[in-house]
């Protein structure tokens, strides 16, 4: 390494520690401030540095490739507001808990509260959002401050991949002269801020670190303890019915082997969100797997005796609403102790890894399938012949975005209608489709860069479904498929404003169309031909099927609007509901 | 006032109370948690509601109309992710003094940490940015509840508008019904939230308020002692030398009146800041303005020995070099206390009004200008008559749009180089110019949505001058052309990339071009037609003059784009300041 100034060593440092513990890809949102970071990861060998302009996309691009990938792709931004347009994506990643590092120069502690440009007090800036806060020391070539960087390195990545990843937040104060100039020839009046002759030699340790990470983080595992395992599998066995219900996670949790063992062990059927990592893949062969709730719980007349949770809070309201009032026993299952259950009608939270102890409680147990297991093998399938092909316009596509995805495929899907629309109609599948939603906070913002950072470094075909209001939120984002170069069927619904304001009591009062509502009136081509993205629209299924499956998998990106009418559909939805249960019903 | 509910009284109150103490603007972000206060808002008499659909661009929006008025727009939002994405313009507004309301919604405290949708922990979520945080109490039909509630909006405006004006944030958690509901018909299993009978008869004040303000907040203004401006007048006095320094404001402080006062009295000259709100207007004709001190510094041999200086840390940085090396005794004049003065060699912090201070400074002094004076007054109109038609591309940009901005009009400029070629290129002039920019942390986010908000509500023409990079980081902010109805020439320098860049030492560096510079390649073209605004574009001086001149104060709203070389504007600048020193230097 060539080391002209400390700050060249402390960013090198960074990026070399960060490479040594598996970190491949770094976002870097430009600035002056950061340059000793920018320059060392743009320069690193064993990292690939994407660059993107608005930092507030550029926080969901790093978000989306840790939703898929589980490893955190730092972010680095200059001081001031920089950071502030970061707190969007720190809230998601903290709440649906992806693993996030993010890098903000600052300027040097004595400035602080000088009025000095483009300076603020960044410490704490993202509050409790993030799992751990630390200014670095200023750059030094120092041993003790060196390892203690490598150190804090090596955690940080620990932290923000442990039992409850998240992000983490390290400051980092630059003194100029901040490019990677040689000691000798400073410009006139900087400091050299030289790093002394002989440094990487006399302290090799410090300067080049180890042979992989200087600090090994090793993550324990939560696992139960037998009385946990043995009072579950007792309360399992002796319940008349019982239900498993998998909520949002990043991840298939438990794993899709272990679902399957605790689905044939307890007679359980599997209720999967359609963000669980559970819905899709091909375990849904071996399990009773069903994914219609949403619209048939109403015409169930059974309530489940006992329900094992994993996961967050699911998306479908009637499954929460049913879940409340079934009166049963609920275990909650979080590796991270989180109580995730906002009706306060759980009765047990399990504190342990959800494939651990799916796995100790298929192993304890043999309980036979009964009669709710019955009428939810008679339901699921039943719902499914009813609604293909009736679906409401908006559902339909939804349906048909995961039913012509090639396998696999990576699948996003925007909050407010459409994760609710897959919900209700996105039919379980053998295909691998990695569905990943922004479920944390549950947010519109951010979702065409979030997509396409969990697009990025795979071959996988990439898909994002997205409203019209969401995909205004962060056209931004799009800059990523150029400067990123990620491909992507990017599927916006257009219906001119909040199609789910219709769901609420709102509708009804006379300012629901200009302030709930908010039609924009936007034509979208032009914000397709400004990121030189093709564009299709439509307003038929037959249309959009056609363009769909051309388009997904082609290695080009285009952008599909669906022309919709959000009244329409929300009446239909309520149409279809009330025929499903009208049908299914005993 | 019809109250089917208590969150409608609740919300009925916050507009209503705000409305008696002069607000007369809120900027609502479409949600639905916040549904009982962008109903109030909305249906309010007395104040325009305007709906902005990016959370970050409304809160610039309500920035910039509260740089130009004075007067805060509260900000409504829905819960979670939605309060993070007005954190930039919360930082920008802290910095730089300027008055914010910000109504985030939230759900009830019983849902705290339980996992419930878009829940976050929205407590302190600005940290240090605000003057003062508070989570307002559950809405209630409860007497004391709504006289605190009329105390708290009244304070919490006094304080966003007090000596140091800035961000008051008010969290407001509602429980369902949000809707404006009759409280006799509430959807099955919602609480009615009803307001008693009679509530409104047995506790007038309570639920209608006071004539005018609950309670008026009587802000005091900083005098300064008579000792103070003994020994500051003792000073001017006795200077050989002197000067006058106007930092970046959002209101001319002092007033040009005292200021010109205060010239005459001391004899000293003053650098006007471009920001300063003193740079433009009719007192430049009787007080020794100057506005090119940024170039020709370097062949001013003189220092002074005494400096007053106001506002903000002056944007040019050969000024702030001049007054570090100068050895004077510097006065620093904050009503705040504020220290904005990163060299640290300013010797006194004079916490006092700015117009009081001048008055009484001036009212005390009777200095007659020396060769200090005389020689400022000899190379600032020989700067200008040196560099008019000489200008480097995107100075003579700078230049133009102020020399042929209308009067008055309102001028807007992006940080970054805008603001820097202003200041170098922009001379004073006897127009009523109010120029704004966001040097408060000096970010490139929110350009346009800032520009829009101040040209809110005034019919003067609003001219929003921007680099490339701004411009495309908050093209979301164009819609509020549309949505709130503003009207603005809005000019795009457009370098592809960041030129600024090109002044820094990484420019010699191999990594240059791909992670500073950072060219887009972005046609911007259609980023107009998306927004339905007129789109044009030149290269040259002449072609600018002319689409310019057409456009501004047309009514109609323009983006004019013009095409620079970043790197040979770079040289052209310092080539310009070497032939500045040459030909006025002695």
């Amino acid at each position: 390494m060539a080391t002209p100034n400390v700050n060249t060593l402390w960013g090198q440092t960074v990026a070399d520690e960060l490479a040594t513990v598996g970190i491949e890809t770094a976002v870097l949102a430009p600035g002056s401030r950061s340059t000793p970071l920018a320059v060392a990861f743009a320069q690193h060998d064993d990292i690939e540095a994407v660059s993107l302009l608005d930092e507030r996309s550029a926080a969901f691009f790093a978000l989306g490739y840790a939703k898929r990938t589980g490893q955190p792709a730092p972010l680095v931004c200059t001081s001031g507001t920089a950071l502030a347009n970061f707190h969007p994506a720190v809230i998601e990643a903290d709440t649906a808990r992806v693993p996030m590092v993010l890098l903000t120069a600052d300027r040097p502690p004595e400035l602080a509260d000088s009025g000095a440009n483009q300076t603020i007090d960044q410490a704490d800036l993202y509050g409790d959002a993030v799992r751990s806060y630390r200014t670095l020391p200023e750059p030094e070539a120092a041993a003790r401050k060196l390892r203690s960087l490598r150190t804090t390195l090596c955690r940080a990545v620990g932290t923000a991949t442990g039992t409850e990843p998240g992000p983490v937040h390290l400051n980092v104060p630059f003194r100029k002269p901040l490019e990677p100039l040689a000691a000798a020839e400073p410009p006139a009046g900087v400091p050299d801020g030289a790093v002394p002759d002989g440094f990487a030699t006399e302290n090799p340790l410090a300067a080049r670190g180890r042979d992989g990470p200087f600090v090994e983080v090793h993550s324990g595992c939560t696992d139960p303890s037998a009385t946990t395992v043995d009072e579950l599998a007792t309360a399992v066995e002796a319940a008349a019915s019982g239900l498993i219900v998998c909520g949002p996670t990043d991840r298939p949790a438990p794993d899709a082997e272990s679902l399957v063992a605790l689905a044939d062990a307890t007679g359980f059927s599997v209720f999967a969100d359609p963000l669980s990592g559970l819905r899709f893949g091909p375990h849904v062969d071996d399990a009773p797997v069903c994914g219609g709730y949403d619209a048939y719980l109403p015409a169930l007349e059974q309530t489940p005796e006992v329900v094992i949770r994993f996961g967050a809070s699911p998306t479908s309201k009637p499954l929460r609403q049913y879940l409340r009032d079934a009166d049963a026993r609920q275990f909650i299952v979080d590796p991270a102790g989180g109580w995730r259950e906002a009706t306060f009608t759980a009765t047990d939270l399990v504190v342990a890894d959800e494939t651990r102890l799916a796995t100790a409680v298929a192993d304890a147990v043999d309980r036979t399938p009964g009669s709710y297991a019955d009428r939810l093998a008679e339901l699921e399938p039943g719902y499914w012949r009813l609604v293909e092909g009736e679906e409401p316009q908006e559902g339909a596509m939804l349906a048909d975005a995961v039913a012509l995805a090639p396998d696999p495929s990576t699948v996003f899907v925007s909050n407010s209608m459409p994760v609710r629309d897959l919900d209700r109609f996105g039919a379980p599948q053998a295909a691998s489709l990695s569905v990943l939603g922004n479920r944390g906070a549950s947010g519109i913002d951010g979702i065409a860069s979030t997509a396409l950072g969990a697009g990025f470094g795979t071959d996988d075909p990439l898909v994002a479904v997205t409203g019209d209001l969401a995909y205004y939120h962060d056209m931004n984002g799009l800059l990523a498929v150029s400067r990123a170069g990620v491909d992507a069927t990017i599927v916006c619904i257009n219906n001119d404003g909040g199609g789910i304001f219709h769901v609420l009591p709102i509708e009804a009062h006379e300012s629901f169309d200009k302030w709930f509502r908010t039609p924009h009136g936007l034509d979208f081509e032009p914000s397709a031909a400004l990121y030189d993205i093709e564009f299709a629209r439509t307003d038929s299924r037959e249309g959009f099927r056609s363009l769909y499956s051309e388009a997904v998998g082609s290695g080009e990106t285009q952008v599909i609007e669906v022309q919709t009418e959000s009244g329409h559909n929300h009446a239909d939805r309520t149409a279809l509901r009330e025929a499903v249960v009208e049908e299914l019903g005993r």
